[in-house]
């Protein structure tokens, strides 16, 4: 199972800093949505050249244009793009298209889908790689966890691979691990963490303990 | 009713160079979601600097963290921003809260919306100012139209205006103004055109007439 770190409310210069403290723990960095809004692909372009062997997902939400938007982001250096899993058919197919034409890899965000497992069937025919079971920041305000729609998502699945995204901690993440997740996405586990490296660290050790 | 150019797949001095041409014909500019996913706000901060006086929309399309992702786009200057018709109505009443806070406004984009008409009626109870009836560019590709729902939608507002997007031209505009929508958006029939200015111009003309 791989962690994923999400950056999404700092500048470019603390990311940066961060990526220089958890490069080489984290198996994935993601520059957030919030980032992209304020600086676009900049972020993503700064991150690659300053540290060329990290897995880099810029998570776009991609839900029109695809074939454009996806290369786009691409082009800037993302491994990983994201793609909003309401997008209609034709979309996902363009973005799944695009990334292999790239050789990279594109993750469907399961957000504001009110039927995860129905939908993450069609997702898993139409070449996207992974699935994230993803609880946004407002969601959770009503306390609800993506643990549930993991488990009824990964019954669905024969090609693609789920993630899961949404308010995960130390407390959660092994249970992430045993649901059969491939990516675990963390946020302020880490990026309000006084030690992000150590954060990092005893994530990776909930994640693989017993 | 509002003609809305949208400058998408442009770079930032193009974009400041067509709005020079058009600023005082149009009656918003949008600064399309590629820009943003190229360049950030910066767009939108160069544009307003350059061209105080304009209304410009920030085409957005927030699906999480509504209040924090609309206050940095109304900061960078957008006096309207968008949110995704999909997003879950806690982010709707965010965006729409903050919208309030700044004095500024919201659209909703009905895209990839099953039941344009449905989720309309509730956007209109959410304090929503604009709803937008949205073809995308990948769904055009099926010879798809916003006419349809345009009309369905019409019958279900009360407090919200209508607007409406996807492939609109001088052909089309007029049934555009006839169904009652308060904003069309255009995009390549001004953008691809020669003489923007006049492209406007002619699209006013059209819009009106009759």
């Amino acid at each position: 199972m791989k962690l994923q770190v999400a950056l999404d409310r700092v500048g470019i210069d603390q990311a940066l800093q961060i990526v220089s403290e958890i490069h080489d723990v984290a198996d994935i960095i993601e520059i957030g949505t919030p980032m992209i809004l304020r600086d676009g692909m900049l972020p993503v372009r700064k991150v690659k050249a300053a540290f060329p062997q990290v897995t880099l997902l810029a998570d776009t939400k991609i839900i029109d244009a695809g074939e454009l938007e996806a290369a786009e982001a691409f082009e800037a250096g993302a491994d990983i793009i994201t793609v909003l899993a309401l997008a209609w058919d034709v979309t996902l197919q363009g973005v799944a298209a695009t990334a292999r034409r790239y050789g990279r890899q594109v993750m469907a965000d399961l957000t504001c889908v009110t039927d995860p497992a129905g939908r993450s069937a069609r997702l898993d025919e139409l070449d996207i790689d992974y699935i994230c079971v993803h609880t946004g920041v407002d969601e959770q305000q009503s306390g609800k966890t993506p643990l549930d729609d993991l488990q009824r998502v990964m019954r669905v699945l024969r090609h693609s691979q789920a993630a899961v995204a949404g308010g995960i901690s130390r407390d959660t993440i092994r249970a992430v691990r045993l649901a059969g997740a491939e990516i675990v996405v963390v946020g302020g586990a880490v990026s309000k963490a006084p030690d992000k490296r150590q954060a990092v660290l005893d994530l990776k050790d909930a994640m693989n303990r017993g």
